[in-house]
Protein backbone atom coordinates (compact mmCIF):
# COMPACT_ATOMS: atom_id res chain seq x y z
CA UNK A 1 0.00 0.00 0.00
CA UNK A 2 2.65 2.32 0.79
CA UNK A 3 4.86 1.14 -2.08
CA UNK A 4 1.81 1.68 -4.46
CA UNK A 5 1.15 5.10 -3.07
CA UNK A 6 4.57 6.26 -2.68
CA UNK A 7 5.29 4.72 -6.32
CA UNK A 8 2.13 6.69 -7.91
CA UNK A 9 3.60 10.49 -6.21
CA UNK A 10 6.97 9.72 -7.48
CA UNK A 11 5.12 9.80 -11.21
CA UNK A 12 3.07 12.56 -10.47
CA UNK A 13 5.85 14.75 -9.10
CA UNK A 14 8.09 13.45 -12.19
CA UNK A 15 5.49 14.16 -14.51
CA UNK A 16 5.54 17.51 -13.07
CA UNK A 17 8.79 18.33 -13.47
CA UNK A 18 8.66 19.50 -16.96
CA UNK A 19 7.93 22.78 -18.05
CA UNK A 20 5.91 21.35 -21.75
CA UNK A 21 4.22 18.76 -19.52
CA UNK A 22 3.33 21.78 -16.84
CA UNK A 23 1.99 23.93 -19.68
CA UNK A 24 -0.32 20.59 -21.28
CA UNK A 25 -1.44 20.46 -17.65
CA UNK A 26 -2.53 24.52 -17.57
CA UNK A 27 -4.03 24.15 -20.33
CA UNK A 28 -6.30 21.12 -20.29
CA UNK A 29 -7.27 22.69 -16.88
CA UNK A 30 -8.40 26.35 -18.80
CA UNK A 31 -10.36 24.15 -21.89
CA UNK A 32 -12.81 21.07 -22.40
CA UNK A 33 -11.46 18.41 -23.68
CA UNK A 34 -9.00 18.82 -26.33
CA UNK A 35 -8.10 16.57 -29.28
CA UNK A 36 -4.19 15.97 -29.92
CA UNK A 37 -3.82 18.28 -32.47
CA UNK A 38 -5.17 21.27 -30.76
CA UNK A 39 -3.66 20.47 -27.80
CA UNK A 40 0.05 20.48 -29.67
CA UNK A 41 -0.68 23.52 -31.59
CA UNK A 42 1.10 26.25 -29.59
CA UNK A 43 3.83 24.12 -28.99
CA UNK A 44 6.81 24.16 -31.43
CA UNK A 45 7.23 20.48 -30.82
CA UNK A 46 6.99 17.47 -32.90
CA UNK A 47 3.56 15.58 -32.45
CA UNK A 48 5.73 12.89 -31.59
CA UNK A 49 7.39 14.83 -28.53
CA UNK A 50 4.39 15.75 -27.26
CA UNK A 51 2.52 12.38 -27.64
CA UNK A 52 5.87 11.19 -24.85
CA UNK A 53 4.81 14.03 -22.76
CA UNK A 54 0.96 12.65 -22.93
CA UNK A 55 2.17 9.12 -22.34
CA UNK A 56 4.02 10.45 -18.74
CA UNK A 57 0.98 12.65 -17.63
CA UNK A 58 -1.35 9.27 -18.79
CA UNK A 59 0.98 7.03 -16.89
CA UNK A 60 0.55 9.26 -13.54
CA UNK A 61 -3.02 9.47 -13.64
CA UNK A 62 -2.89 12.96 -14.74
CA UNK A 63 -4.79 12.98 -18.24
CA UNK A 64 -7.48 10.84 -19.66
CA UNK A 65 -7.42 10.42 -23.53
CA UNK A 66 -10.80 9.02 -25.15
CA UNK A 67 -10.97 7.37 -28.77
CA UNK A 68 -13.75 9.18 -31.04
CA UNK A 69 -13.34 8.02 -34.13
CA UNK A 70 -9.99 9.04 -35.57
CA UNK A 71 -9.73 11.67 -32.77
CA UNK A 72 -8.28 11.80 -29.72
CA UNK A 73 -9.58 13.94 -27.15
CA UNK A 74 -7.36 14.46 -24.18
CA UNK A 75 -8.97 15.97 -20.75
CA UNK A 76 -7.23 16.51 -17.18
CA UNK A 77 -8.48 13.63 -15.04
CA UNK A 78 -10.30 15.24 -12.36
CA UNK A 79 -8.89 15.70 -8.71
CA UNK A 80 -5.82 13.80 -9.73
CA UNK A 81 -3.68 16.64 -8.26
CA UNK A 82 -5.40 16.04 -5.05
CA UNK A 83 -3.01 13.81 -3.45
CA UNK A 84 0.52 16.02 -4.60
CA UNK A 85 -1.29 18.65 -3.05
CA UNK A 86 -1.91 16.95 0.29
CA UNK A 87 1.38 15.81 0.51
CA UNK A 88 2.75 19.11 0.17
CA UNK A 89 0.14 20.39 2.73
CA UNK A 90 0.84 18.12 4.96
CA UNK A 91 4.58 19.02 5.16
CA UNK A 92 3.78 22.91 5.85
CA UNK A 93 0.76 22.01 8.65
CA UNK A 94 3.61 19.86 10.40
CA UNK A 95 6.30 22.59 10.07
CA UNK A 96 4.39 25.49 11.34
CA UNK A 97 3.30 23.25 13.97
CA UNK A 98 6.83 22.65 14.86
CA UNK A 99 7.43 26.48 14.83
CA UNK A 100 4.82 26.65 17.11
CA UNK A 101 6.15 24.23 19.56
CA UNK A 102 9.63 26.32 18.98
CA UNK A 103 8.41 29.58 19.91
CA UNK A 104 6.61 28.07 23.14
CA UNK A 105 9.56 26.99 24.23
CA UNK A 106 11.87 30.07 23.18
CA UNK A 107 9.29 32.11 25.27
CA UNK A 108 9.38 29.76 28.18
CA UNK A 109 13.50 29.56 28.19
CA UNK A 110 13.04 34.05 28.04
CA UNK A 111 10.18 33.79 31.27
CA UNK A 112 12.51 31.45 32.98
CA UNK A 113 16.12 33.85 32.35
CA UNK A 114 13.85 36.80 33.40
CA UNK A 115 12.60 35.13 36.64
CA UNK A 116 16.52 34.19 37.27
CA UNK A 117 17.19 38.34 37.10
CA UNK A 118 14.33 39.24 39.77
CA UNK B 1 12.00 35.87 -15.20
CA UNK B 2 9.24 32.89 -17.17
CA UNK B 3 12.29 30.56 -17.52
CA UNK B 4 14.08 31.17 -14.48
CA UNK B 5 10.59 30.52 -12.60
CA UNK B 6 10.05 27.76 -14.98
CA UNK B 7 13.58 26.10 -14.07
CA UNK B 8 12.69 26.50 -10.45
CA UNK B 9 9.38 24.25 -10.07
CA UNK B 10 11.37 22.11 -12.55
CA UNK B 11 13.71 21.50 -9.88
CA UNK B 12 11.38 21.41 -6.93
CA UNK B 13 8.94 19.03 -8.56
CA UNK B 14 11.66 16.89 -9.51
CA UNK B 15 13.37 16.99 -5.94
CA UNK B 16 9.68 15.98 -4.66
CA UNK B 17 9.66 12.77 -7.50
CA UNK B 18 12.28 10.56 -4.87
CA UNK B 19 10.38 8.55 -1.79
CA UNK B 20 13.62 9.22 -0.07
CA UNK B 21 13.82 12.92 -0.80
CA UNK B 22 9.83 13.28 0.59
CA UNK B 23 11.02 11.04 3.77
CA UNK B 24 13.75 13.45 4.38
CA UNK B 25 11.31 16.30 4.23
CA UNK B 26 8.64 14.61 6.30
CA UNK B 27 11.44 14.36 8.64
CA UNK B 28 12.51 17.67 8.65
CA UNK B 29 8.81 19.21 8.90
CA UNK B 30 8.65 16.75 12.02
CA UNK B 31 11.47 18.07 13.57
CA UNK B 32 13.85 20.80 14.21
CA UNK B 33 17.49 21.46 12.56
CA UNK B 34 19.02 17.93 12.47
CA UNK B 35 22.59 16.90 11.81
CA UNK B 36 23.16 15.25 8.74
CA UNK B 37 24.40 11.96 10.81
CA UNK B 38 20.76 12.23 12.93
CA UNK B 39 18.85 12.39 9.85
CA UNK B 40 20.65 9.79 7.61
CA UNK B 41 19.95 7.14 10.94
CA UNK B 42 16.95 5.96 10.11
CA UNK B 43 17.62 5.15 6.47
CA UNK B 44 19.17 2.28 5.27
CA UNK B 45 21.45 4.05 3.20
CA UNK B 46 25.29 5.03 3.04
CA UNK B 47 25.96 8.42 4.01
CA UNK B 48 27.42 9.25 0.55
CA UNK B 49 23.60 8.91 -0.87
CA UNK B 50 21.78 10.52 1.86
CA UNK B 51 24.72 13.81 1.28
CA UNK B 52 23.35 13.56 -2.58
CA UNK B 53 19.99 13.84 -2.03
CA UNK B 54 20.25 16.66 0.14
CA UNK B 55 21.88 18.52 -2.97
CA UNK B 56 19.20 17.77 -5.02
CA UNK B 57 16.85 19.18 -1.88
CA UNK B 58 18.96 21.96 -0.94
CA UNK B 59 19.54 22.91 -5.33
CA UNK B 60 16.06 22.69 -5.36
CA UNK B 61 15.72 25.72 -2.12
CA UNK B 62 13.28 23.66 -0.35
CA UNK B 63 16.22 22.66 2.67
CA UNK B 64 19.11 25.15 4.14
CA UNK B 65 22.39 23.33 5.76
CA UNK B 66 24.96 25.55 8.46
CA UNK B 67 28.01 23.71 9.38
CA UNK B 68 28.43 24.26 13.30
CA UNK B 69 31.97 23.12 13.99
CA UNK B 70 32.15 19.84 12.43
CA UNK B 71 28.88 19.06 12.18
CA UNK B 72 26.23 20.31 9.78
CA UNK B 73 22.40 20.67 10.63
CA UNK B 74 19.82 20.45 8.13
CA UNK B 75 16.57 22.48 8.12
CA UNK B 76 13.47 22.22 5.89
CA UNK B 77 13.07 26.09 4.52
CA UNK B 78 10.80 27.88 5.23
CA UNK B 79 7.65 28.54 2.43
CA UNK B 80 9.80 26.20 0.10
CA UNK B 81 6.68 24.41 -0.60
CA UNK B 82 4.47 27.02 -0.94
CA UNK B 83 5.43 27.94 -5.22
CA UNK B 84 4.36 23.97 -5.63
CA UNK B 85 1.00 24.08 -3.93
CA UNK B 86 0.12 27.44 -5.61
CA UNK B 87 1.02 25.82 -8.96
CA UNK B 88 -1.27 23.26 -8.48
CA UNK B 89 -4.35 25.12 -6.62
CA UNK B 90 -4.12 27.32 -9.61
CA UNK B 91 -4.49 24.39 -12.00
CA UNK B 92 -7.17 23.18 -9.63
CA UNK B 93 -9.03 26.51 -9.25
CA UNK B 94 -9.52 27.13 -13.43
CA UNK B 95 -10.61 23.26 -14.10
CA UNK B 96 -13.34 24.18 -11.18
CA UNK B 97 -14.22 26.76 -13.12
CA UNK B 98 -13.91 25.39 -16.37
CA UNK B 99 -16.47 22.79 -14.85
CA UNK B 100 -18.98 25.24 -13.71
CA UNK B 101 -18.91 27.03 -16.98
CA UNK B 102 -19.69 23.81 -19.18
CA UNK B 103 -22.78 22.88 -16.31
CA UNK B 104 -24.15 26.75 -17.05
CA UNK B 105 -23.85 25.49 -20.50
CA UNK B 106 -25.60 22.24 -19.77
CA UNK B 107 -28.20 23.71 -18.05
CA UNK B 108 -28.65 26.94 -20.51
CA UNK B 109 -28.90 23.81 -23.43
CA UNK B 110 -31.26 21.47 -21.49
CA UNK B 111 -33.52 24.99 -20.95
CA UNK B 112 -33.73 25.41 -24.17
CA UNK B 113 -34.42 21.35 -25.20
CA UNK B 114 -37.56 22.09 -22.64
CA UNK B 115 -38.94 25.48 -24.31
CA UNK B 116 -39.03 23.83 -27.67
CA UNK B 117 -40.68 20.89 -26.49
CA UNK B 118 -43.32 23.02 -24.73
Amino acid sequence: MVNYWDGHLDRVFAALSDPTRRAVLSRLARTRPLSVTALAEPFDLKLHTVMKHLDVLADAGLIRRAKTGRTVHVEIADGSLQPAVQWLQRQERFWSASLDRLAVYAEARERKAQDKDR
